[in-house]
């Protein structure tokens, strides 16, 4: 079948959340990112090259197209096209998820696409199930987050919440936040579960959630106290936080 | 002193290495980047609003030009462009620095100039002076690289060399490397020195490289051995590490 302008059209308006939330889709491109999430959420339009979908089983896809390189170029958000580009429906997240005996990733506000997806990622590698985001916090579904997840999406779920609302249902639980003022990480006691808190890339966490932290933790530098660089990027300190927690209970 | 049409054109050239090379140049921009890297760094060229040059110490800078802030915008890569843009001298690395007693971060052929910032970033985080990188990776005085490291190119070095002589000349330091087939790192002996080789984001370390790594490691995913993400993003994987070898001798 050939690629329509209408197709086309719509996975271009894709770019944008207002469509994506109109149509409860998403784009993913190339081979690995496709073939990851292919098994776990419910694709409504493949459009892959013949060595692509040869051999691949395509019965659970709604609409496929076999196009040529170059027509899939012009469908591609991406500089370096591969050989697929796919639509998935957003799966539907279910609601009031019980995180009691989870360890569990808040973002306050984060705005780069690159970090939401990096998170993600590192989230799925540590075994983390579920993140919880404040409503300004960069959209999943955003390309850019897509491509960086790196097919971490298949098992991580992201919530879009008021966290105040969300930290408060779960005040039982330990409610951890990287805080230039917080005590060496090293050197407190870590659950295996509770809430990981991280806030906006130049704001750090919101006032009203910080006074719903409940253990403030601070990453040390080296040589400690040291006039290094005043911050890590947002990504980079989730890593070395959750890092540390499952190294603690490994 | 007016923005002229030759100065505006300087400096959109150096968006491009080949003029960053030929005129030993390259851009930062924002209020805080620049004056972390104003102490340190000679800067050729200061293009600044009226509010961000008051008070501000400029006698080392050899041309500085009040502009508004749409004049400013002219001039900027950013999207949101902010008070200052400045074109500073590429400092000059010394030539065979001695890493002996020291934590090094060697990179061999990272891509992404969002990952070799805040692989710097964190490198001044952890006080790692040195960072040495193979021909190939991505050029540190990219405009999107200079963003990323948040001023920490007034404290750490980048150097561009060929990696297996590099390697090859510290052969008596350990020399480690994550790999697949590595050993968990957090049950090996590290040294307070040593190099800490990083590969590719898509092909990782390339084979010759590999050959030369004495200490392979392993990053453990959590629960240990489950099939989550088969990688970490490589800034990400940096970080756990060099977190990890400072935890060690805190």
């Amino acid at each position: 079948m050939d690629l329509s302008k209408s197709k086309l059209k719509y996975i271009r308006s894709l770019k944008e959340k207002k469509y994506r939330t109109e149509f409860g889709t998403f784009v993913a491109e190339g081979n690995k990112l496709v073939t990851d999430l292919l098994p776990f959420i419910k694709c409504q339009l493949l459009i892959g090259t013949h060595t692509f979908l040869e051999g691949l089983d395509v019965s659970d896809v709604e609409d496929v197209i076999e196009v040529t390189e170059s027509q899939l170029a012009q469908a591609s958000f991406l500089q370096n096209p591969q050989q697929v580009l796919a639509v998935f429906y957003q799966p539907k997240q279910p609601e009031n998820v019980n995180v009691d005996s989870q360890l569990t990733i808040a973002l306050d506000g984060i705005q780069d696409p690159g970090n939401l997806g990096t998170i993600i990622r590192l989230a799925d590698w540590y075994g983390i199930h579920n993140i919880f985001c404040s409503q300004d916090t960069a959209d999943v579904y955003n390309p850019k987050v897509v491509q960086a997840t790196m097919g971490a999406l298949a098992r991580v779920s992201v919530h879009y919440t008021d966290l105040s609302v969300f930290l408060i249902r779960n005040k039982h639980l330990p409610i951890y936040g990287t805080l230039l003022d917080g005590k060496n990480m090293y050197e407190q006691t870590i659950s295996e579960n509770g809430i990981i808190v991280m806030g906006n890339e130049g704001n750090g966490i919101r006032p009203e959630i910080e006074k719903l932290i409940t253990q403030r933790l601070y990453i040390p530098n080296y040589p400690l106290g040291s006039s290094t660089s005043e911050s890590l990027n947002v990504a980079i300190a989730t890593a070395i936080i959750c890092a540390e927690f499952r190294r603690r209970i490994l």
